[in-house]
């Protein structure tokens, strides 16, 4: 049987204005501190926004501005070091999937929004983010105000599965 | 709660001489099918290796070779064109996060064998993944025969959440 959260987990870019106690936050990042990493560095933290006008800066210097970023009642930025690992996107990468999942668990939303230069600088400078650090993302979590279908078997593309080679 | 399978998969790099059922197979490569992708692209293709020979070929052309490589009843590697998505490392990651969490709540053990060049293009070549494709790692998939102890809160690390700013 497939994991529920991995069936329920669907984007959510709606939220409901409604807080997030800060123990269902912590609970997130925990299962995100129990991804792997690379050669177990441990090194993504977490920056973890609240402040509306804070929010309102990251919404002004992404591209594209999305409406979530000032609505969902947390932001959570994974942050790691590219001079400490050797894979850095997949650290981060693993580590927002464990969010993903555990935060679709405590019924909380979450969708991906990518970062790329020169927004992510900016937004390193709003959140004060050493400039030698990386960001790819951000993570809105919240209650969703929007209810996309769970997966289905209807989304399972066999073909995609190649035995022995391509 | 943490979800039990965030909290008991480990790294695992010895496998039980056992096969696994190719429907299990199938039901974890579904939940990385499940996985967010960039723009819901949905590229991510699998190749899934039980052939010995074919273990062996990969296994010599790894950097490090590592003894799992061989012995691992299954290896899958993921697979997608960098020309048709904009975030192919973290498209591959997402689904292999997903294939983590799956296998263990099958009972089953995966680590992360990273691959680069120049032997990621070798292991392209053996299996005959077109040279314009992108793969970064290889999942060892088998019932583990080691047992590393599950996640507990001492490996969670609250000092790497940073309140508003860093």
């Amino acid at each position: 049987m497939i994991i529920p959260s991995i069936i329920n987990r669907r984007s959510i870019r709606k939220f409901q204005n409604k807080p997030v106690p800060e123990k269902l936050v912590n609970e997130v990042i925990k299962a995100a501190q129990f991804a792997p990493t690379s050669r177990d560095n441990r090194l993504v933290e977490f920056v973890v926004v609240n402040n509306p006008e804070t929010k309102k800066k990251i919404y002004e210097a992404a591209i594209p501005p999305q409406e979530f970023l000032l609505k969902a009642p947390v932001l959570v930025i994974p942050v790691t070091d590219p001079s400490k690992t050797n894979q850095p996107v997949q650290d981060i990468s693993l580590a927002t999937a464990n969010i993903f999942l555990q935060a679709a668990e405590l019924g909380l939303g979450t969708v991906w929004k990518n970062l790329k230069p020169p927004a992510a600088g900016e937004i390193k400078k709003i959140l004060k983010i050493p400039e030698e650090y990386l960001i790819i993302n951000i993570i809105p979590l919240g209650y969703p105000a929007e209810t996309p279908d769970p997966h289905t078997d209807d989304y399972f593309q066999p073909d995609k599965i190649h035995p022995e080679t391509w």
